[in-house]
């Protein structure tokens, strides 16, 4: 296909969608020479769910316009992101993401073979990138670094250093992946022109900067738009892609943080260039849409009802997941996905016995947390507060009444202690790692507090500590 | 010597005359079962002066107790201090400090058997040290790197990010270096406690830490003690020792500030364990003291006078110079010593044509700086001032009369241009490089502003910008 394509085509594939391009003019000169090269990264953390689909759509445009596309898996942002993790398990993540990758990349149907993955620590612990980093760290204040890493480095009260080197070493990737141009949401923007600053300083070039938008969750509630159990995996049954989409927010006629039809948006129509919806005979029946905008504007008229747009999406998500369930039914690929991302249930029983001991010890179900009312802030002393700048109490789910027992995921079978030895210190162990996540979502270890009626949130305090 | 030597004795001659040790337990216990390792680190930028006995006559005393003594040559913070100089040079400057650092020790007369000496880019840029630079960063906050390096490191408006991985690294060296504790100035106790704090979070031994006082230099004046000029080379000829040390700040009957008296007690002493005073016969004639606190207190009664503590001060260096100025005779090492540290002078002249032009549109001597008289700070603008938050006017040396001509030390022959042309900047280009030292001294590009009479300083201010 991109063959067919003159280099004004090839840059209008290359940039459609996107929210920002700096150094276009760049990007035109080398379009006129040869092929584009591209790097998009990420930390091989989490497990890729439906949200990636979003920056590979726009890797097929890129591999579609005749790029050569590299995909950094960021092993060692990674580790220092959770030390615990052993490097062996790291190693099965990267592999995963791989997998994953290309899983969902032969679904939208790009070719790959422009395709190419490497690891950070295949360069980043070299002698030379290392003098780099120093030589970049010689030169760029700390007030540059910090101002480049405010949207995308976890903010919190006290802030580690690492956090000042990682958009540094953001900035030399380009250089030692010999690209063109860096692909990434409009949240690394500072991070991006960081890099155009500071390679021209090293002796290095200028590269461009490719930016999507920042597009909302496909599901979860409109507090935390990405819940982790709300988020569909890549690997998720019907029934679960079902079940979750079902608690999708998505009020009728509100277009507005409506991730279902962000995906529709920025996914399915640049993949397909068509959605079809589906709706009752009462209603209209069946509708194909060939632009999106007529999709939005019908549903802020409401002539397409959540319902109509829950089941559509139901049907177009299966179509692009179907291919990556079937290619994850082998043994290897079924058991890459149990031995990177072990099911943590199943890891507590089969656990060492004196780790099983140290986690008994420690498990959260220890605590007997319950939903209280708060009457009047100084009379009563809350089960549970927040500190430490700005307070604010923790929300249960709506409905919830005072004695609603609050547990933590994974752990909802565990019994309380009947009574907190205080010697112990089982509360302030298990309170070190109780905090809100970037989505005003109550945590412990990255696992959510919730009560049967859904997770525990707060108002506005990203990041903070629950005490 | 060591052999004779029991623990408790090695352990008081390896902390005598330091103002702190911290972990002094941990040294007995091994002491108990081994010799010691300490390490030592310098930085391999300027040159080695009279000063540096200071630290040697301690490395005297741990390799008189038995211990295995590194020094560290952190050759990668030289370079990152002074990214303009190559690799060949700093390598032959690494090559200039182990030459006479030895020659130094020798002259001391101590074994150098058990003395090593390592270069930081020898491990600091491998692999394993790179990723523990990065876990440590995952581990101190911002905060506590930048207290760390409070004292120590250059405090300027906008700080480089490389000083908040500086205190990292000087801790990670106590670990790839193998030894037990690290020697250095007090001005390093926060970098030291901060690698006890840390270096056990890594899983790696706490190690215990020797700190040497503050002392004075030798020379200089009252304002700044270590002028470049006023520095004692350690190759510097007989005449100019006379030269530098007449110059010397050393009041009669004023036993603080005065490094004569700090030379005295924390080099000479500690090494002879004597110190001899020559005085003309009607002042009671020579005197060879046995405790340095009978030379304090007979310099604070003027029963010594500062001419008698310079002569005897003058015999007592060229002692100590005559064996490393013998060894730097050969071809060798005479080539070493200049082409580690060329004449700046001589690089001038031999610079090429571009090179050269470009050096004379910027020379400095093309500024006519004048001394000028403070009237009235309303009405008078003086010709020479300092910004940023605090200002206070430059001092030109005492006994200077409005219209001395001010000069950068090494351009004080060129003529000034008899108007500056706006349009050519030669002023401001000039004076992106003027700044105070450390020690209150103006410098343009580290060389010293002077009048016929001697340097220009100001009160208080360090490192600040002249403008």
């Amino acid at each position: 296909m991109a063959e067919q394509l003159n280099p004004d085509e090839k840059l209008q594939l290359i940039t459609r969608n996107l929210q920002e391009v700096l150094g276009e003019e760049k990007l035109k000169q080398v379009l006129q020479e040869r092929e584009l090269k591209v790097y998009w990264g990420t930390a091989t953390t989490g497990k890729p769910h439906v949200a990636y689909f979003v920056p590979m759509s726009k890797i097929a445009d890129f591999l579609k316009a005749g790029c050569e596309v590299t995909i950094l898996f960021a092993d060692l942002h990674a580790f220092l992101d959770n030390m615990k993790a052993p490097w062996e398990l790291l190693e099965l993540r990267v592999q995963y993401y791989e997998q994953v990758i290309k899983a969902m990349l032969e679904s939208i149907g790009v070719p790959l073979d422009k395709l190419k993955f490497v690891k950070g620590t295949d360069y980043q612990l070299s002698r030379e990138y290392t003098l780099d980093v120093y030589r970049l760290s010689s030169m760029v204040t700390e007030h540059d670094a910090k101002k480049a890493g405010a949207e995308v480095v976890k903010q919190v009260e006290h802030p580690l250093l690492s956090g000042l080197l990682y958009p540094g070493l953001q900035a030399l990737d380009e250089e030692y992946l010999k690209v063109d141009a860096q692909f990434g949401g409009v949240d690394q923007r500072k991070i991006f022109t960081l890099a155009e600053k500071y390679l021209p300083s090293l002796g290095y070039a200028k590269r461009s900067h490719l930016m999507n938008p920042m597009v909302p969750g496909l599901t979860g509630t409109k507090m935390s738009s990405s819940e982790e159990d709300s988020k569909i995996d890549l690997l998720d049954k019907k029934e679960d892609v079902k079940k979750k989409l079902k608690k999708a927010f998505c009020e009728p006629g509100n277009i507005e943080n409506n991730g279902l039809l962000s995906f529709v948006k920025h996914v399915l129509f640049p993949l397909h260039g068509e959605f079809s919806v589906k709706r009752d005979p009462k209603w209209g029946g069946d509708k194909v849409y060939t632009a999106f905008e007529d999709v939005e504007k019908d549903f802020a008229e409401e002539l397409v009802h959540p319902g109509d747009l829950k089941a559509s999406m139901e049907v177009a998500l299966n179509k692009l997941l179907d291919p990556i369930r079937k290619k994850f039914e082998t043994p290897e690929l079924r058991k890459l996905a149990n031995t990177a991302y072990p099911d943590p249930s199943k890891t507590r029983k089969g656990a060492k016995p004196s780790a099983a001991g140290e986690e008994a010890e420690l498990a959260p179900s220890r605590l007997d947390i319950r939903v209280g009312k708060v009457i009047s802030v100084e009379k009563v002393r809350t089960p549970l507060k927040r500190e430490p700048r700005r307070v604010e109490p923790l929300d249960p789910p709506e409905g919830s009444s005072p004695g609603d027992r609050v547990f933590v995921e994974g752990y909802e079978t565990g019994k309380p202690d009947d009574k907190l030895n205080p010697k112990k210190k089982v509360w302030e162990k298990l309170q070190v790692d109780l905090k809100l996540s970037g989505e005003c979502v109550a945590q412990w270890k990255d696992q959510q507090l919730m009560t049967k009626l859904g997770p525990v949130t707060c108002k506005s305090l990203k990041g903070a500590n629950i005490s």
